[in-house]
């Protein structure tokens, strides 16, 4: 390389740190978060369990609601149980994915238990950050009110505490009323070409 | 919720588990897969991470090797050095994103460097998954090849070894090569508002 190219480079990354530098200086607010993954790519949970890593890293308490997941073993809820029981709590109130459940009153009785668990942990000034996996698919099949959680988020969350909720389809309301809203993507999958879901990957 | 709705739902649901049942039957195949987290929403970073716990779950030894972060403290580094060195071996070869350096020539030696031990991680029979974090903005700047990484992942790349990259404006040949591509797209960011990057979420 001449170092006429590092000499243009060093420039021009100068005045990109000096532009990010002043922008970052406007960013001052603290507040808990209202966040959504939703989307049919993959890395919903997964970019959740992501967060709650970083929670525990900081000594920052808090807590994990599964609304759908809970008949099979997940990978996470083996590591928070076993390892990290004390920085995280963890609860499953949902019984398998919808698809496999064929009892609509047992779904919804699951859901509404694990909104009033949600509520509670959110509530709970010793809880810093709260994830609500999948209550996505709670909330589009109305097995939870909407416009309740939206209130209550809005409302009577506590304000320094962050809240990620996931799942597919997320409601408008819900987009409408969050902070930080990221879509998955799915781009390409294995699952077209005959590869089964895999330990560390999706389990 | 009269009988009749509850009837109708279990046996859609029957239906929709019976399908997908047998649809799950063809993914038989078990392989290692290439990975891409790309676009500019979150969670690119923090699924990868959640990709880690679930490793460390079910005992997969697994290795992160971050290519640009490097000058500050992240919660995921702390966490995995201190708590869980032998389960995950952690490596950094950046030097802060590429916006806070000003030399070009230290950014390609700390990026060939990276890719060095990545092919060691990927090589090495005792790891069953790697991560290699922000690649793709050393790829982009042509700090690696695109080529030998295209070449390395396809053809000497241990078989049942997975390999998940991360990092905005993954180059197409990575998007051609890999097995499950995730875009993560940003639909709402508190940035906007003024709100800083905070523990937990973004650190």
């Amino acid at each position: 390389m001449s170092e006429d190219v590092n000499a243009r480079h060093a420039d021009k990354r100068r005045k990109i740190k000096a532009a990010r530098d002043k922008m970052m200086e406007t960013k001052t607010e603290e507040k808990g978060l209202i966040m959504v993954h939703t989307g049919p790519g993959k890395g919903k949970s997964s970019s959740g369990f992501g967060m709650i890593m970083r929670c525990i890293a900081h000594g920052m308490p808090c807590a994990v609601v599964q609304f759908i997941k809970g008949n099979w073993e997940t990978g996470e809820k083996t590591f928070l149980r076993e390892r990290h029981a004390e920085e995280c709590r963890f609860f499953v109130s949902g019984e398998g994915f919808t698809w496999e459940t064929q009892d609509r009153e047992r779904d919804i009785a699951a859901a509404q238990n694990g909104w009033t668990i949600a509520k509670e942990q959110i509530l709970d000034p010793d809880i810093q950050f709260v994830m609500l996996d999948e209550i996505n698919i709670a909330l589009r099949y109305d097995y939870i009110d909407i416009d309740e959680v939206v209130d209550f988020l809005l409302h009577e969350k506590p304000r320094m505490t962050h809240v990620c909720l996931t799942g597919r389809n997320a409601k408008p309301e819900l987009i409408e009323a969050a902070d930080l809203v990221t879509e998955m993507t799915l781009v390409k999958h294995p699952f077209r070409d005959g590869v089964k879901a895999q330990k560390g990957v999706e389990l």
